[in-house]
């Protein structure tokens, strides 16, 4: 008996049925070999690529509509960071041979469900074959009125240094992912709940575009924060021959993140250098700390100073409780 | 005795030593998040994205600066397609374990020249860990003057179907490259000259920027023959209810690909059928044929008519020197 032959749509029929219904005016229907975009004169574009690979960036077994997800997310907290209005992604997709149409409706309802919720539709793409596992790549695209982009360089000495939201909850869901049920014991201590949370922050970035207003009005420099604080904020600061003194007990964490913490004071190294978060990190003049706050609260975000930036060539120190400053081995997440 | 250590570049080293010489100022020295473009007040931006995977694309032993030129020109070719000016490109590179400082430094050679040579800067990108092979992906951007884009729809009754080039040598290159020296007897009976310019068409395609002129001035609607003559020319009529009849002693062919189609006429299928031609297929009024050959010539390319546009659903034919309809089993290149 010949086994069962399972169909699978061809390149032009993944185009026309999963991903021409996502694509924006710009993306002509995604049958073209180019995507058309007129920027409005007073803008500027701004631009980001990452690229995600099974098994570093993601697990394969996670949902597909998760993947597609977090690869959109991560480039749109580059643009959020930047200020900037998202407008339109390109998707290039190297699908490993044992994909199926099932997995590829998932992935694609994903991708649609946060294209439609950001704001920012599909407008070019490259579906192939990878003879190794999946590699997405995702370019959005994002403008910025003319003059407005938010440097990563350009902290001045006095300026407070903000960050979005709290630290270290993904870098502790990447090793409640990675445990597959035999964790450690800060893990099994942790409340259902604050697990899920800490799954769900590793799984599903949430890029800080609320932050827009806040940022155009009254930050000097930001970028966003996904390999690890402590090294992203060293990037930041050397960049404009700054550094600063953190207190441990001042960094935004969660519920979850002090449940964990509380259970073993060791964890506090990957929560501060481990990757994934997806905040934003900036640079606020004092005389603007008010406004500031004032705009990401409209926005829906929470920001907490951390530190205070100064001249200074060192690295940045976190102290703890005590005043001793922490010491670690690597500063921020390398997949090198 | 301890095996020797060698010593790799960082994420943040390979940035600095291999990609920040190649930036334009768009990029901002790659330290920031982000690119940042001006678009001037009378042009639109094109962007095209092509993905190139290890075993697929390439083969994981070609030369690293024939892979990286590879990688930019198919891209630059989607561009040239569209009558666009190429202004800058973004890279996404997923390395698998074993690379080296001296492949990516070869990689980036490549890449620095054509970049040059093409004047379309490196603005942006991302490299990562890949657990599989090598995935390359590159989205490039480029400008029209307003209203100038040539979309691939547009093809007009009486239109005359030109191409430039010649078609099929990339898919003989292909064969070659494959046969590893135990080749079929029209492989052993090509002069060595024609051996190499077959082999060389398929490693470093030729973007046809030259043709921009002529598009923008005479051309109703284009494409890039990426996926074999044949198919993109049928995707491209049916997108405006055309179709069209071909003489397949009218299809421009290399002297090497005439050597190759003498000892072999089945060869046929694969130089009809088979990728990698990245020429160009335009739409011209019989009115504009004279200016159109006129431009092209001028911009250093030899522009051949293939047929006349007629309304029709069928797919296109064509006919062999007894005028016969030459029949395909595949009518395009698939990757799936």
């Amino acid at each position: 008996m010949a086994a069962p032959v399972t169909l699978r749509p061809t390149e032009d029929e993944i185009i026309e049925n999963f991903f021409a219904p996502l694509a924006g005016p710009a993306g002509l229907g995604l049958r073209d070999d180019a995507a058309l975009l007129s920027v409005a004169d007073d803008s500027e574009l701004v631009m980001t690529t990452d690229v995600l690979t099974s098994g570093v960036h993601f697990f394969a077994s996670d949902p597909p509509d998760a993947i597609a997800r977090k690869a959109l997310r991560v480039n749109l907290s580059d643009l959020a960071a930047k200020a900037a209005e998202p407008i339109g992604f390109l998707l290039g997709l190297a699908l490993p041979g044992d994909w199926t149409a099932e997995w590829l409706d998932g992935f694609a309802k994903g991708l649609a469900d946060d294209a439609a919720c950001f704001a920012c539709p599909l407008i070019g793409g490259d579906t192939v074959k990878s003879l190794g596992g999946l590699t997405l790549t995702i370019t959005a695209l994002g403008t910025v009125p003319k003059g407005k982009f938010i440097p990563r360089r350009g902290v001045e000495e006095g300026d407070v240094l903000y960050v979005t939201g709290t630290i270290g909850d993904a870098a502790l869901g990447l090793r409640l992912r990675r445990g597959n049920g035999a964790e450690r014991p800060w893990g099994q201590a942790l409340s259902s709940p604050a697990r899920d949370y800490l799954l769900m922050r590793y799984l599903l970035p949430l890029p800080r575009l609320g932050l827009r207003d806040g940022l155009r009005a009254h930050a000097r420099a930001a970028m966003d924060v996904s390999d690890g604080l402590l090294g992203d904020l060293t990037q930041m600061l050397r960049l404009s021959g700054m550094t600063a003194e953190l207190a441990l007990t001042e960094i935004p964490l969660s519920k979850a993140a002090r449940q964990a913490l509380a259970q073993d004071p060791t964890l506090v190294e990957p929560m501060l250098t481990g990757g994934d978060d997806y905040e934003i990190l900036c640079a606020v003049a004092p005389e603007n700390e008010a406004g500031f706050k004032q705009e990401a609260a409209a926005g829906g975000l929470t920001v907490t100073p951390l530190a205070r930036a100064r001249r200074g060539e060192e690295k940045p120190l976190v102290k703890d409780a005590e005043g001793l400053p922490l010491a670690f081995s690597a500063a921020s997440f390398r997949h090198f």
